[in-house]
């Protein structure tokens, strides 16, 4: 995934991704201030697309960012024509900032917002096999972690920490609690009950998130949306992190625990990686 | 202030600012991954010019962007210079992000940062005479406040929910306690001593803030490195708030609570805004 996409849809224009270019005043550029989604595409049809589009309504919303969604779904259609996507599988990053003005904190009157979209040739494998080990970390970011803000420097920098320590995601910790990842969520499981950190200002409430707990319902697996304590993690018999292009991710090891050996993953983890697997091949869902 | 520049300095090069554009795929754009600093032109030379790079030195330092800011006067002179402001009153904003990659939340390798800084005509008033009310609401911003960065949409919508109410700036109360304006710091006064909130990392340490406090002791006025309680306001006897551009503006109001009437302000806020107004007819002073 680390190349530039072919083309950059950019408020209404198709472009080559190194002509697409923002004004320095672009409120995205100067203060953080907008919001993104990520989806993908596969076997031909937006995963989830509905619940993708609805969230972002509901992120530009809670900022206050005035944006009509609903001609997004022909707008990305034509995006992946240009970008000889269409139909193939694909990973969508769409962001809408509060648009350009000269520089001051509070709200700019009348200023259309800026539309950036991009796709990327991106294949979801069967099951995520990646070996996850993971590193916690206090949770310094905001108390309003439900918006999926631009204003990312808080989990770009606890990414990093976590890479320089080469594992794969940074968990936060808040309260003595564990709440989700830097760019993912997580679930732990005990005694055949899956635990995950409740939809709330501290997280945010990822697709995959809420698919994993519907895929638990339908399986008959108690899911309690409940955080757990830093301290109880080394009692847990599995832990995952789920997320749009992660998917369902065992997790090996968490600080110096180990939960399991490499290539080795939990009863539970595994059947619901399958039912995740299974859901992909099916069409037209809806959560 | 709610102007563009006339000119852009741009990596190196100046330019007209409606051709001073950046690619979507900077990081300061799609993560508020950058740092910032305001800094004012005034009587021909930079005010407190040094502690302004050294604070964007340690902020670069501490987000891990590796820039060197020991040619910065030099390039302020020179855009000073294209905007026709050479030796002029103004206020200089200065920019730098990690740079431009593909979109990955890890620190890309080997990549550039970008560099923007513009300057506008502005005149700092003798002493600021606004009738400033503010408001608070409770600190959800993160918990590395001294980072003077980019990631700021909750700085926004905080300082938009006090325009909306007619106020000047939103204070914000930590467990209880008064931390700091979303573009600002805040003072009490009771009895004769000077409080704010201790520079740790609740709260951005203000140049302005540190002039005031180095202010205070050469005044042998006491000044006590505490934060306020919220309950506490009501008992007050004056407050004011600190920054670059707001210099010392006395609040008048601090949500229903009336401090003093339009005009009006109290003693030791009195005499430090004009200490202050000295200070800026001196010439290279430094903290």
């Amino acid at each position: 995934m680390n190349n530039y996409p072919k083309k950059v849809y950019l408020n209404g224009d198709i472009l080559d991704y190194a002509d697409a270019k923002i004004s320095v005043f672009d409120r995205g550029f100067l203060f953080g201030d907008g919001v993104y989604e990520v989806m993908v595409q596969t076997n031909g049809h937006f995963f989830y697309g509905k619940e993708h589009f609805d969230r972002l309504s509901e992120c530009l919303k809670k900022v206050y960012i005035d944006f009509d969604t609903t001609t997004l779904p022909t707008k990305i259609e034509d995006l992946l024509k240009a970008s000889d996507l269409s139909k193939q599988d694909s990973l969508i990053y769409i962001q809408v900032t509060r648009g350009v003005a000269p520089r001051k904190h509070s709200f700019p009157a009348n200023t259309p917002p800026t539309f950036m979209m991009y796709a990327l040739p991106f294949k979801l494998p069967d099951i995520n096999k990646n070996n996850i080990r993971i590193t916690t970390l206090p949770d310094y970011r905001w108390h309003r972690c439900d918006i999926k803000m631009t204003s990312l420097l808080g989990n770009v920098m606890a990414n990093d920490h976590a890479a320089k320590q080469a594992t794969h995601e940074a968990v936060f910790i808040r309260d003595g609690r564990v709440t989700e990842g830097s760019h993912s969520n997580i679930f732990f499981v005990k005694d055949g009950v899956v635990y995950t950190h409740p939809a709330n200002e501290h997280i945010l409430n990822g697709i995959t998130r809420q698919i994993v707990i519907q895929l638990c319902n339908e399986l008959t697996i108690e899911v309690i949306e409940r955080a757990i304590s830093k301290k109880d993690i080394a009692n847990m018999d599995e832990a995952f992190l789920t997320g749009t292009t992660t998917q369902i991710a065992a997790i090996q090891q968490i600080d110096n625990h180990i939960l399991y050996k490499d290539n080795e993953s939990g009863f539970i983890t595994q059947k619901l990686q399958q039912a995740f697997s299974d859901l992909k091949n099916k069409k037209g869902l809806a959560l």
